[in-house]
């Protein structure tokens, strides 16, 4: 009586993975994220658009990382690592602590001090993780645990770490196997640039192994704040309030433009208005709450729509969620308006609600 | 090339709902959640135990509600409602509001006014839920829903619609269909009792229909401090850190003491510290980060081994996981130990580290 059912994406995906049978299978069941067909929103880009959302909110630690968590905590402990560490304060951190939890090994967290709001480490907290507030810059983070992982046996699992591109692929490979074969265009918001780069290596991938006949063209947005790749300059102080693409100079900035150019994609920027309108519409009017950042995929296809992008097309187009909206209620508080006040009076109630 | 996979809870499970092919399908592609086998904390319940957690907070809102609201909103639009109301301060407005928006129409979610935090609402509101605060207390406001639903043409998805039941069910089946039959034991928190009850309908109707040959014996947990089904009696002023089942007199009471009769189970109390605890393993331990009430069920399940329940059994057990962590941050922030604080040194993060 073994459980049958999603195995995570490791073991499904094995044969298209630097794995081997031996390397442990650390994971919490990631993946298998629904694509949810759009009901509403779909109608704003074009009649010819058919619209789906790879909403991978619904991940064990609720953003698409997990794909990426799973192959780096394997590797670590296939290499006897008996920690991980990573500088990060938001779903890197939150990811990087479960799966260390999950696999039994120790986390470690860098953050600048006094830069990071306890709220949003509180997945990384509750996950077990050693957060240690550093007296500097994010930066001073990143090159302490840069040399750190260099010189004792503690794996580094922020960006940089090639299997996490590895397994972020799987994404590709999910769409394709649901759709029958890769959309025309494949929408993601771009910070760092891995999850668009991790795509289009899936994409090109199941090509290659003549499982797909075709590629998609990307189709990557940034924050209008933090776009350094659409400007083509390294932005010093992004500012943005989807704060999971608030970067100024992306990790993988060469293979995204490397993706746009082979895919003969587009990339652009979307306003923070227009992000968290996109946001409202994702919430109110399909019923999926993402993080803003996530929203920022949608958005951008909004404004390419409105640029006539769309007009006389028939294809299919995918948006990337990459993150729940619990990830960041305060957002969703600030966003909406506030409860209405009534008397306990069912004849008041029902006025308010038009329904007497 | 239509999308194939997971289609949601109705229509994988249609013949064993009370739904026609007209039915419209309000879905998110909820269901379909994890069952991911305990790697560690197995070891505490004993040697013959195999533990597996049902994961229902990867549902599209994160908890199980969607189940048995994507029933109750797909039946409200059969039946032409143009709204949906509830009196909900939790994972039912969530839910509620999310499925209304997909489905185009209304939602309107009651809250006793000055009683609840905004960030608790944070789901309904992002899902543009019309919120209203009564002035009077929770019971005004089940009060004013039901009246209101009995005399205009707006659906109640609270706990009474019949609905949910039908939906929450689904959840055993899945389990079957994992592991090939039912556990020996099914554990889970027990609040207003509608999980229980679905959970045990779903078991029996796939005994019924030949699907599976033995039943489970259910394993209901309740917070201490609102415990009535343990105790026999109402609780007037339910008090638990574990929000989601503070209840003093649950709606499916009368059922879930059939479902723990026939199935031959157990009904205990849980304290909040039990409760925390056990949190705290999950998340620490296994890398499963979910609500407090959640926590009840492995609580409870610690509880029965240190009374000896398994000693000497082989058996399979599963505990149900509710709901997702992320819905009461402020919890898992509170129950962590600070970030510790560093100079910009690598030889002082060594030192602490212990690495050097």
């Amino acid at each position: 009586m073994a459980p049958r059912s999603w195995p995570g994406v490791i073991e499904h995906y094995k044969r298209l993975l630097p794995v081997g049978d031996d390397t442990p299978r650390i994971t919490l069941l990631e993946g298998n994220t629904p694509l949810i067909p759009s009901e509403h929103c779909h109608r704003r880009l074009g009649e010819g658009v058919r619209l789906f959302f790879k909403y991978e909110g619904v991940n064990p630690t609720c953003s698409f990382k997990d794909r990426g968590m799973t192959m780096a905590v394997s590797k670590a402990v296939e290499e006897g690592a008996q920690c991980t560490i990573c500088a990060s304060t938001g779903n890197t951190s939150a990811a990087a602590a479960a799966y260390s939890a999950r696999a039994g090994i120790r986390s470690v967290v860098l953050i600048p001090d006094g830069y990071v709001a306890l709220g949003k480490l509180a997945q990384a907290l509750a996950y077990g993780a050693r957060t240690i507030a550093v007296d500097g810059d994010f930066d001073d983070c990143l090159t302490l645990v840069r040399e750190i992982s260099d010189d004792y046996p503690v794996a580094l699992v922020n960006s940089l770490n090639p299997y996490r591109i590895q397994g972020q692929k799987t994404a590709a490979f999910e769409v394709c196997d649901v759709l029958g074969g890769p959309p025309e265009f494949h929408a993601l918001p771009v910070g760092n640039a891995g999850n668009i780069t991790s795509y289009w290596l899936g994409y090109c991938e199941y090509k290659e192994q003549g499982v797909t006949d075709r590629l998609p063209h990307m189709l990557g947005f940034q924050a209008a704040g933090a776009a350094p790749i659409v400007t083509g300059e390294r932005v010093d102080k992004p500012e943005t309030i989807a704060t999971a693409i608030r970067i100024g100079n992306p990790a993988r900035w060469q293979e995204a433009s490397a993706a746009l150019a082979e895919s003969d994609g587009r990339i652009e920027a979307v306003t923070d208005d227009e992000i968290v309108q996109a946001y409202r519409e994702l919430s109110g009017e399909e019923g999926i709450f993402c993080e803003p950042a996530s929203a920022a995929s949608y958005a951008g296809l909004k404004k390419l729509a409105a640029e006539g992008f769309f007009a006389g097309r028939r294809c299919t187009v995918v948006a990337t969620l990459t993150g729940h909206g619990l990830k960041d209620p305060d957002r969703a508080v600030a966003t909406a308006p506030e409860p209405e006040k009534a008397p306990n009076d069912i004849d008041a109630v029902v006025g308010m609600l038009g329904l007497g």
